[in-house]
């Protein structure tokens, strides 16, 4: 469904964007950005982490949402939603990664919204190599509306669907929903559990809240080691459940399905469930997590060390 | 001793850098490039990070290497380097923040290199509001050269002074060097410990060692909340001691000076001492930071929030 955006490599001095905002294309509907790979943005394998594509993700939101003139507090927010002290939260996170880019390539980021059922909006991202129009990434999220002192979920108020309605896109999501159910983990079904973990204060927001791509951190603090080094992380699926405060100690829980088939190392693909949930046991987040062995032809230091060598 | 870079703002069609590749200016010898800070690189005060002001130094001196095609495995060696098995390795870091930029700034970072003794080299850095002028930041670092395969220092053989030493500008270092002795934390001596740090994968780099970048972050958790929430960081000295690997386990120690003698949160400036250590003992790296009370009138979100609500 992701035809509605004919890609065509453009002319390169069409993409010259040296203050990291995009513009607008598609009749003002889809929002463009391109990044370029830095190298603190890879990680042990030289490739991006989903870190980066995350926060690639959140940067282009905010900068759609900026670039349309309906930025009201600075962090995602309409003037109509400030007034009345709504924020957005998100409700579920969608990523399917074709390829990680590596330090250098320019990643070129579109993203537009749509409705979700009646009181939620959709927002999807396609993510290709900008220099061959490879498709990188695709995610897919929906947002609800929250009351910023209640902190209960509200609905969305007739003068914000007027000042967001007229950007909504009507197309499918860009991703199927992988609408299986997430199942609760607990002790007795997790494989893997990772205590104590807690925020620092590089990872709270102007919110003074852990930020959403911080949970994936968390998450992949309880999947198994063997994993991270063999596989790479190919899909994910994550449903928020409650916020995260500064002060919050979470628990992290991993299962891994067919764990007791063998060598996790030599498997093929792998599907992990996942739980963040306060000690107290009130969930974060569910998530699910695919991953494919690693390509071989990734460069890897260890291997050039010569024959015989210390 | 920075009037060497003469500053002024230039035509905007020269700056144009959609592939964040900078250029070089001043005779080869300054290496420069603009970043855009991105809403994923400011924290809870609205500002960039101390994190993503080290990883601009960290990208610029790269893509200096790179940009002069000195750059031989990817990651900051030079060719000869290479064929040695010989890598960089900072000594020593120094770093001077006289403001933070904020989402949507544009920084005009400058980077150069010289000689710093027989053996060393010295980068430095300088950070500017690109629509100002106005200096933000100023860096200063010493490197040494390792052999990877031993992990023992290395003295700069002429090969390689061949290959770098037409790019070493003669000039006093940016920072004056802050030489008073780092003297070591001990159990008696700090007044804060954290204990049980250990890397996450994110945190490795290519060389699956923690990367300099990241230290500062174990530094900062066992500095008091207070200072945190009521100072920034406007200063910081770094010995780098020994390097961490992916299984080591960290402890964080924080002296602060005078720290009986008030409330922290009401206090001008303040300085404390820092050892990262592993848990046998072994030091990692030693530091000093100065902070200074926030400016007032960041936004603050908490200052939003009506009397009378909850």
């Amino acid at each position: 469904q992701w035809m509605m955006l004919d890609w065509k490599p453009r002319r390169s001095d069409m993409l010259i964007d040296p203050f990291g905002i995009g513009k607008i294309v598609q009749d003002g509907l889809v929002f463009s950005e391109n990044f370029s790979i830095r190298s603190y943005e890879i990680g042990a394998d030289r490739t991006a982490s989903i870190d980066t594509i995350m926060n690639h993700l959140q940067e282009t939101a905010l900068n759609h949402v900026k670039i349309v003139g309906l930025l009201g507090d600075g962090f995602g927010s309409t003037p109509e939603m400030c007034k009345k002290n709504l924020i957005w939260v998100v409700a579920r996170m969608q990523v399917v990664v074709d390829r990680y880019p590596t330090w250098g390539d320019v990643v070129h980021v579109e993203t537009w919204v749509s409705a979700s059922g009646k009181n939620g909006m959709r927002r999807d991202w396609l993510l290709r190599d900008y220099n061959t129009g490879e498709v990188l990434t695709r995610a897919s999220s929906v947002w609800v509306m929250m009351n910023k002192h209640t902190r209960k979920l509200s609905k969305i108020p007739e003068e914000v669907r007027e000042e967001i309605g007229s950007f909504f896109v009507e197309s499918a999501p860009i991703l199927e929903e992988d609408d299986r159910k997430l199942n609760k983990l607990d002790d007795s079904t997790a494989d893997y559990i990772r205590s104590g973990l807690s925020p620092r204060w590089s990872d709270l927001d102007v919110n003074q809240h852990v930020n959403n791509v911080k949970y994936i951190g968390w998450i992949l603090e309880s999947a198994p080691q063997a994993i991270l080094e063999s596989h790479e992380l190919c899909g994910m699926t994550m449903e928020y459940r409650r916020e995260c405060g500064k002060d919050s100690v979470l628990q992290s829980l991993t299962a891994v399905s067919d764990a007791g088939a063998g060598n996790l190392a030599q498997s093929g693909h792998i599907e992990c469930k996942h739980l963040l949930r306060l000690e107290d046991g009130a969930e974060i987040v569910r998530a699910r997590t695919k991953w494919r062995p690693k390509p071989v032809n990734n460069f890897d230091f260890a291997n050039q060390v010569p024959a015989g060598s210390t």
